[in-house]
C-alpha cells in the first residue's frame, strides 16, 4: 500500500533534505528510522527538497509497504527512531496514484526575518537577520513584478536541475510584527521587529526564494530602487541578482493538494513560527 | 566603572551558567568575549544562576572595568566573540553600589509546555512535552497553596547552596494557547497547544521550578489529586515531590531591580517565546 506522511524538522544539523553518501540528511534520518520500524528498507519520494540549514513545517513524502498498520503507528513508530530535531506529524494510507511531488500543485515558503540593532540568539539558526531598518512598502512593490509565470533564470543557483527555469509565483506577501521592550541604543537606534515573508508558487528552481530574498533587502535597504528588480528579472542572469540570503530564516510551510485526497494542510509546527 | 549587562541565550548547547574547570558555560563563554572586546580579564556576577539547558532572556549581570566605552560599543563588540546562541542586548553604565545579584528584588521564569500527541521537532530543546492531556484549572488551583513564604524544601535539589530553604513565591499564572492545524488521531486525539507557566518569587532554590513543574503536570494529568499539593509542600520531604521535569521549556526572564537604577525590564528575546 501507498503511504503518505507529513514531517517536520529543524534543518539546522543537516545538510538538507537529499539523501547523501555522508547520510547528514533530512532524508537518510528518516528513511533509517523507517526501515527500523518496518523492518525493511523505506525508499521515500519527497514534495519540495530543502537545502541545508532550511527548516520544514510539514515536508509531505510517499512511499510503498507491505505494511499494513494503523496510519498512528507509524507517527508514533517512526518518530521512536528519529532524532529529537524531526518528527513525523500524520500519516495517511493513499491511493497508488498519489505522488508527493507530482501531485502537488503548489508549494509554499515562508521567510522570518529579525530586523535589530543586535543580532539572534535565542533564535540563532531560525531567522535571518539585518540590522539596517527594512521599508516594508518599498519590498511589497518591488516583488510585484515577480508574480506571474516568468523565466528566473536571475535567481536560479548553478547546481538547479530543474527542466525549466520558467516557474509561476502566485502569491509574496510581507507582514512585520513588533517587538515590545528592546531598549533602542544610541548608536544603532533600529526598532526591533519580525519580518514574514510568505511565498506560494507552482515550483521553485534551487535558491529561488533565497535569492529574491537577498534581492528584496537590497530594495528595503533602499540600496536599490524599486524598479531594480523588474531589470533582475528581465536580465535572466544571475549574476544581476543579489548574493543568496542565508537559509536560517527559510521554511518549507509543505506542498499543496488538490483537497479529493484529503491530506491535512498544516501541522501544529506552524504556530512555532513568529 | 561598574557595568552592567543584560544578555539572551539558548541553553542547549551549555553546561548551564556558571563557570567550571570544562569552560563549557554561558559565563565561560561571555568572560572570554568580554576579555577579548577589554583585552584584560573580566570577572562577571550574575543575576540567577541557569541550569544546563535551561535558557535565558534578560541574564543580568555586572563587572567592574577601568575601560570608559559608549554603552553599545560593549553589546557589538562582544557579540562579535560571543557564538551565535548568545547575545548581549544592552550595557549600561551602573553606580558601584548596584549588584547584580544582591539588588535584584525579584526574578521571574516562564515553562513552556508542548501538548500533542506528537513530540517537539521543530522546537525541540526549547519546550516541554505532555502527551496527555492538562487540565488548567485544577494545576492552577494545586499552584496557590505555593504562593507567599514557606520552606520549599520538597522541591529543593541536594545540591542547593541557598542558605535557606524558606523563600517567597509571588505569583504562579498558567496559560494556554491552542495550536491550529494538526490533525487529531485515532490512537491518541489530543488537541495540541503550547501552555505556559510564569514564575515570580523574590528568589529560588536549585531545581525549584522544574520540581514545582513536575508535581504540576501530575496533577494536571490527574495522577494526583488538587489537595496533594500542599501534602507535598508540608512534608518538606524532596521524596514527597514528583521527578524533576526536563529543562527544556525553562526560560529565566529575567531579574527584578528597583526602578531607580533605570535598567531595561525586557528584551526583543521575550518575543521569541510561544
Amino acid at each position: 500500500m501507498r503511504m503518505a506522511l507529513g514531517l517536520s524538522y529543524n534543518g539546522q544539523a543537516y545538510s538538507g533534505w537529499q539523501s547523501q553518501p555522508g547520510g547528514n540528511t533530512v532524508q537518510d534520518r528518516l528513511e533509517a528510522a523507517l526501515a527500523r520500524f518496518a523492518t525493511q528498507p523505506v525508499h521515500t519520494l519527497c514534495a519540495g527538497r530543502t537545502d541545508a540549514g532550511v527548516h520544514g513545517l510539514m515536508q509531505v513524502v510517499h512511499f510503498d509497504t507491505p505494511l499494513d498498520r494503523a496510519p498512528f503507528s507509524w507517527v508514533r513508530g517512526t518518530n521512536t527512531f528519529l532524532p529529537p530535531d524531526i518528527a513525523v506529524q500524520w500519516a495517511q494510507a493513499v491511493p497508488q496514484a498519489f505522488h508527493a511531488r507530482a501531485s502537488a500543485t503548489g508549494r509554499r515558503y515562508a521567510y522570518v526575518l529579525l530586523q535589530s540593532s543586535v543580532r539572534p540568539s535565542v533564535d540563532a539558526g531560525r531567522v535571518g537577520w539585518v540590522f539596517r531598518p527594512l521599508d516594508g512598502a518599498a519590498m511589497q512593490q518591488a516583488a510585484q513584478c515577480l508574480l506571474g509565470e516568468h523565466d528566473f533564470t536571475s535567481f536560479r543557483a548553478s547546481s538547479c536541475q530543474s527542466h525549466t527555469p520558467v516557474k509561476t509565483l502566485r502569491r509574496i506577501d510581507i507582514s512585520r510584527r513588533g517587538l515590545s521592550g528592546q531598549p533602542e541604543n544610541e548608536l544603532h537606534g533600529v526598532a526591533p521587529c519580525y519580518w514574514r515573508f510568505e511565498f506560494e508558487g507552482n515550483a521553485f528552481l534551487h535558491h529561488m526564494i533565497r535569492n529574491i530574498m537577498g534581492s528584496l533587502v537590497l530594495v528595503g535597504q533602499g540600496i536599490q530602487p524599486v524598479g531594480w528588480m523588474s531589470e533582475v528579472l528581465a536580465a535572466r542572469s544571475r549574476d544581476a541578482a543579489a548574493p543568496t540570503f542565508s537559509p536560517d530564516g527559510l521554511y518549507f510551510l509543505g506542498p499543496q493538494y488538490d483537497p479529493a485526497w484529503g491530506l491535512p494542510t498544516r501541522t501544529a509546527a506552524y504556530d512555532w513560527l513568529p
